[in-house]
């Protein structure tokens, strides 16, 4: 079952709601083609579905007085942030107001003490990093773009360092939330732990929006490491490579990051990012620790590399180098999608046991061999997720069918092997069918609890699953 | 606002129920007081409330016609482990089955490769980590008691690891629930990761058996270091070990554990475990890494203990003298009960940011003084978590009365800083009033997904809030 199968109503929108924005929110209301156009669309292959409106909120209260306004009107609201989401996650495709929230941008704390920080969800994770740095901490969740930290939240996003540093579900240690009722909740107070009740950050956290808007976020910080070290390795084969990583791992080895590139990510890489890598399944690593602790990880997984087929490590120690090489692996999406001119790009995702890895990798390549439309892999191999990225013709149809084809053998490969749909980029609009076929009963326990907060199902309707 | 505010109703039990129970159950069914009576009380100074019967579960069918059978008559069900919890979390305040999961204490599997396994609930820790010793991995979460997993994810219990391995959230990857219905769910696939819809994993960890009956967990799995080094050390003062502790994190040092212990508390262990530590506010440590990387963490924490006023590390690098050690940690309950003949214990705790972790433990030290009832700190300082433990008199009214004023004071203190009214204990009973304090309108929240998912209010009724 394909994307297309779903289908959505758009909810009419009642006469003088658009004035009750404007009255309301005035400059910060917008209903002109192109912002509505930025607001509908996504960073993939998902049709255009635009807002009825765009609202920009500058603090809670506008996010409050939205939400009320789009209750008393029965209005569908989506929350947007970067735009970068995968699974169509921000695509309001039953209309209504899209709900800017990258003027909520302010950092409100940090508390170098305690780790932690306080933030607004319209603050890009770059950004944050940059204020950061003197304190000494870092914020590490990593999913590649540069997104907002309110929308990381929403979809769960991890990335790169996840295997060190864990996902969003472990950032976040926080949320205030406005609720379709348009009351402001906090779901935690600032302690590092809690067992105080139902874990509604968790709760909120993946919910895509769907059951509240988050308007400020509590961010778990670690450490700056005092050494850094990064390594790129090719290995002979897939399996090799995935081997030295589980060996690693039991080997008590914190890697900090760990990327697998197949041969043609890497040919895809080498040429948009001007590197010349031996064009193998290949891994990027990171190390984080003490000078001498990094010195003894990096012994240890050069000698499990060399038993498992891997080649010489090459470095790049220098912050320079390694800010270009880690660049490149960012940039590997853009590399795929710019394989064919013209071409737009089509990502997915899965996550399966690590035991199974490599086996799902190698029947994925076979699968991905036997069509013309050039697709790459790359994958966070730590937390056993990866991500195929094809590069299609937007001109071509028979290419969109082929590529779903593809990603439903992929998805149903996964969730063979014990896997999940979806590692880190959410259900949104793209996932839904297999959202059921993975989790059965489960999914009948969230849309009891959809329905039971958000009754008028107001909030991003039509995302995750159908009512 | 005390416990004793909380008034509960016993539940009627329809004609007919039990023998329903007897000839589904048989000997898997009693009503003896001494087993009723097992499950009615608590391991601290809440009242026995008997339930009308126990009900001792084989399998997750078994579970599930409980479940139904309950549900048609309309008797509340508690689930029940080892009974070690703190709140009165287990006592069927309404009446009703209580229903036996430790008859439940399989391990299904074990998969190394993914540092993973899936275990029925009623296992215990401790025997889970002998099974797991020829693995190389272990389960590090250590609340102390010997618990059950089902009965820690139920409360979300973390420990004297939690600072480098996290709590029963973290370590929870998934979980078989058996609904209020009677449906038997899957919370998440055996991938390490997902982004795939709701977070029901983390909603049910810590839910304390409100939302659903846990009949199998998937538990994330560690290596076993390669090294491991105790250590213990006292301070001139609190603060100075507080301080300590932060500063080492700060520089990136991983402490496994770090607990501290207030001098009352060390002489009670003094008695108790036949120790001889000097009587001042003392840090235990433990070490993990490779034998150079734990001997370079040792070397930044002495270095950063000096500069705060601490005396020298008292080393124990044997596994003998270690669990020697960590016994006497984790007896620090039964020694302060025991500092007087008869008494019983009542045990409290709250968790705060760490940079004001030494203000209050300082502040509730003196309250503490103040009161003729002894009284000991102990606390998992990297996570800004501790617990206050009394000896009462349990024939002495009067003692009760003035622990419960010290306990308010404690979490009002507590909620004065940001932090939560419990750390790891859950609310139970003994913290409901505190909840809607620390976390108001969540509160709501809270119980519209209880009532979403549990309409009839007939899982361990009474519990973390009222309806």
């Amino acid at each position: 079952m394909s994307t297309d199968a779903l289908t959505f109503q758009r909810v009419p929108i009642p006469e003088g709601f658009l004035d009750r924005l404007v009255a309301r929110f005035g400059d910060n209301f917008a209903i002109g083609d192109a912002i509505c156009m930025q607001h509908g669309a996504s960073e993939t292959h998902f049709e255009t579905v635009l807002p009825d409106a765009v609202v920009f909120a500058r603090a809670t209260d506008d996010v409050v007085d939205c939400v009320k306004l789009c209750a008393e009107a029965q209005v569908p609201l989506v929350p947007f942030g970067a735009g970068t989401s995968i699974e169509g996650n921000t695509i309001p495709v039953c209309g209504g107001v899209s709900l800017d929230l990258t003027g909520m941008d302010r950092i409100i704390a940090v508390h170098p003490e305690d780790f932690d920080c306080v933030v607004q969800p319209g603050i890009r994770r770059e950004e944050l990093n940059v204020h950061l740095r003197d304190t000494g901490l870092f914020f590490p969740i990593d999913p590649g773009a540069n997104a907002t930290i309110g929308g990381m939240a929403s979809t769960r996003a991890s990335g790169t360092n996840a295997v060190r540093y864990g996902t969003m579900k472990d950032a976040v240690l926080g949320l205030t939330v406005v609720t379709p009722q348009g009351e402001i909740i906090r779901t935690s107070r600032r302690a590092r732990k809690s067992a105080a009740g139902y874990d509604l950050t968790r709760l909120y956290v993946g919910s895509e929006g769907t059951l509240g808007i988050i308007t400020e976020i509590t961010l778990r910080l670690h450490p700056i490491p005092e050494a850094i070290s990064a390594a790129v390795c090719g290995f002979e084969t897939l399996a090799g490579a995935v081997d030295t990583v589980v060996q690693s791992i039991q080997s008590g080895v914190p890697l900090a990051r760990v990327e697998i590139l197949d041969a043609m990510q890497i040919a895809a890489v080498n040429k948009w990012s001007k590197l010349d890598l031996p064009e193998l399944p290949t891994l990027f690593f990171e190390f984080h620790g003490s000078p001498a602790y990094v010195a003894e990880q990096i012994a240890i997984v050069e000698a499990i590399a060399g038993e498992n087929g891997g080649g010489d490590f090459a470095w790049s120690n220098q912050p320079e180098e390694r800010t270009r090489l880690w660049r490149a692996r960012h940039e590997a999406y853009y590399a795929t999608v710019n394989l064919r001119p013209g071409a737009i790009g089509w990502a997915t995702d899965v996550c399966v046991p690590i035991s199974r890895l490599a086996e799902c990798i190698a029947q994925t390549r076979e699968d991905l061999d036997g069509s013309s439309i050039p697709a790459t892999i790359l994958g966070h191999v730590g937390d056993g997720n990866f991500h195929v990225v094809f590069s299609i013709d937007p001109a071509a149809a028979e290419e969109m069918a082929e590529v779903e084809a593809i990603n439903a053998r992929l998805v149903e490969r996964a969730l063979a092997m014990d896997g999940t749909c979806t590692g880190e980029h959410g259900i949104g609009i793209g996932k839904q069918h297999w959202l059921e076929e993975e989790l059965g009963g489960s999914v009948d326990v969230m849309r009891r609890i959809k329905q039971a907060l958000d009754p008028q199902n107001l909030l991003n309707p039509g995302k995750i699953f159908s009512l």
